[in-house]
């Protein structure tokens, strides 16, 4: 039995669920889970994700995909289908700050994670030590303004085809276009504030300067327009007028971790969708 | 169009789905949002709540009803159909503390809850005035020792026919066994502790010898063992040192206003299922 | 025993506290409690807060007024003393929203706050009977793009000598400058997004679209700048894909009630010390 | 300069304040914030932590301390002195479950917390590894029913004067009585609980069983009666119907974790006051 997810969107039109789970019935797999949502049941947009057993004795992955293949194209449906018995390749890029490249460390050895950590890459060497006593391979791909798209290059050639996606664990260099493009699977990036208060540099000195009562942290998946892609998860804590600067970063440090550990786990279970400017993460 | 809930659970089984999506899509309704649980896809329970549109001019919903039980029946599933439009009845039952009821009253006429009040029952006579003001039918039935059976007999007769729910808003009585059965429905108490802890008589004062540093409020269904029903709602709040008894039942207060306001909401929107000592609150 | 705030900021310096207390204790009053912070021991501001039990018969508080003053101007303290025994007098503005009236309205009666209010004004009709159920005068002062600066006259000529502050719950008006600088004390206003994000208008049509995962409330004082003044508080919750603009206003609603409750249980129990942008607010 | 905490309490009297801030004064220390509390104004306990910097040059620690001694007898203080810049050594003792252990070792190494690990012990072999990558010495001291007495010796012997207290980071062994009169320092133990909702073994299980909505952790001094001790911090989360015994196990690692570390940073930054089966936690 293979434990398999389909997410799907489509125009939103009577009896897509009636079609979609009897062709996962005739196809001899059982749902575990579903979950459903449209946006306006009149002429809105329909979004899926049904969790199921494959028998695949009976019916191989390619058969099942083929044949839901043509249903996909009748619905108009965008999709994608995932076997959970596959961990996900993710590569993290860092800089100096490591408090969550070790949390990723320790869930994903701990097994609290559906990933796998083929590389760490940064522009610093820092983190060397920690990765490689994880017996994870770490590359140092340096990077200044005049070599910007030379180390976007390197890093391209280490991760297009060995990771499944990539995470910005406290990456703090702007990825070019170029470079979304050429990658072309999602990034996950952890902003260190409540989008979308405190865009840029240095957001806890900025929620300092303002004195907010409450501080948060955002992991989004990485657009063009910088700290502006969809959100995928926000923590937030309550800071008092004791908390300097300092205490604001310490306490968001542990945000960060916290914030971006469950969008990577969203990611990893398959499931969200990414439309437009949003994200549906189910739960 | 009829806006139309139906909660279902079964004995879990290959093609639930697909039969109960088919059916609605033959009856010719859609789906709007669906929702389903198993515990276990192997021999365990399947739970459902599907909304969908029911289009009474081809279908009236007698004849859907009785269709469905057919397929009800062959499925051993117990289930219950809502239809929205329909604003539940929901009869109060209040002691001193009025902070609950205030913010029912005021929830019921800003349209805030699928609900409507026929009344508000009371063993003192506090709260008469704000309810009347309301235009809300008021009954004040003392309760002592010696006329507890009485009592709960008064109330019966008050409640039996023209309510759908009871809501025991800090309501100082016990409901007797007795009560619970003659009356059949659904009844929801809000306990001013965070369940199992400190159940029973002044919970904050119980809470604040014991120095925990988070308390909660929980609603719950009331069934024979007290404070014992499943658990539909739970929110907590931080306390400090400076905390006296008396900030914990003033931050409790808000506390079981919002717990026993969502608890309300859930219930109204026919978004939760029972079973044995648990509930399953769809979102 | 008079109960009695001092609350004070001055350059910081060794031995503040070391004098304060004992002038305190000299003038025969005994200290309940005190909390102090200073921004940077070299150098930095000095904030203070202390509550203190006066014996009136010993010392009247104009010679404990009178006495202080002096050490104040010694210290180049900003200083303010309260009377807890005096309950502040709060004037409510508010449009046609009403559940943070109801709330005030509610808890004001309940003894839940340190509060009177003298009366209520609104640009509309809608609130005059739930206001004057309570028995509070209610005042209509419509505005218009014409009219507004005769509005705000008539709005002054009311409150200025009759209230110690004013809340606006939900005041859809903006206050120009010219009125709080006439005004002179401090305005309270509950802006329904976690502010810096989403300023202006339709805050949670803002939050739907950015796709948060959390929304918030923002208790804060005004000033000149819209949706800039120190802020109070902050109250947030969690939203999810199935959440419409509709159901982020009602949850909005509950967390506006219980940050501006908040708020304002701070600012009667004088708890609160404004410099520049923020505020301290001590618990 | 010396960062220095004084920690106190007594019975409540007029002018202790007072007399503890000239002290410091006349010491030429400068008091760089103070937290003071009463439970009672009338007869009460006063408690008051101050933090200070001695200037060493003028005024020797030992001074300090000696003249101190004698005000304190006068008051009938209990008190204990504390300098800043002296790391606490702080014990670890684990079984199986590493997840609080490697959030500490991430976290002193980090600077994020006020200590050092001068060593950890545990019943078993697993943890070895970690904790030497960390050139932090690692003793296994096996437990059966048999070696109790002798294990609790050995351990003993280990930390009686290297440590200044013991963290149990999910040690699944009952501490004695005897153990913890020997040790005679502070003992902080995580339950994986929101106390006292589901004492003793599989919190977890009960909770799921229970049905409860929100989980929770606590951290509490160790004291003969088993998660009967002072409670220092609670944290919680919400869980869903979807969440499965694993998932709340999984969810309340994390809060374990936090909430372990921000009891231990609590305690090393000396804002801890005990008394009875309470804490006091300055902020």
């Amino acid at each position: 039995m293979k434990k398999t997810v389909l997410l799907m969107q489509c125009p939103d039109k009577p009896g897509i669920v009636a079609r979609l789970s009897e062709f996962i019935f005739k196809h001899g797999a059982n749902i575990i889970s579903s979950d459903q949502h449209s946006t306006d049941p009149q002429g809105g947009r329909f979004f899926m994700r049904v969790v199921f057993a494959l028998d695949e004795q009976n019916v191989p992955k390619e058969d099942f995909e083929s044949d839901w293949e043509a249903t996909a194209v009748d619905l108009g449906a965008e999709y994608s289908i995932h076997y959970l018995d596959q961990r996900m390749r993710m590569g993290i890029l860092v800089s100096k700050y490591d408090h969550c490249l070790a949390d990723l460390l320790y869930r994903v050895r701990a097994g609290d994670l559906n990933a796998q950590i083929p590389m760490v890459i940064s522009n610093h060497e820092d983190a060397r030590d920690m990765v490689e006593r994880h017996d994870i391979p770490f590359h140092c791909v340096p990077v200044s303004k005049e070599t910007k798209l030379e180390a976007e290059r390197s890093i391209l050639g280490l991760v297009k085809e060995s990771t499944d996606f990539l995470v910005l664990a406290r990456y703090m260099q702007v990825i070019s276009d170029g470079f979304l493009g050429a990658y072309g699977k999602d990034i996950i990036n952890i902003h260190h504030s409540f989008l979308p208060s405190f865009k840029g540099a240095n957001p806890y000195r900025q929620a300092y300067d303002r004195g907010v009562k409450v501080i948060g942290a955002t992991a989004h998946y990485a657009t063009a327009a910088l700290d502006e892609g969809p959100i995928i998860e926000q923590e937030v804590e309550r800071v008092y007028y004791k908390d300097s600067v300092t205490d604001l970063m310490r306490k968001g440090a542990t945000l960060e971790r916290i914030t971006l550990a469950n969008a990577i786990r969203a990611h990893t279970e398959h499931r969200i969708i990414r439309f437009g400017q949003k994200t549906i993460v189910f739960q």
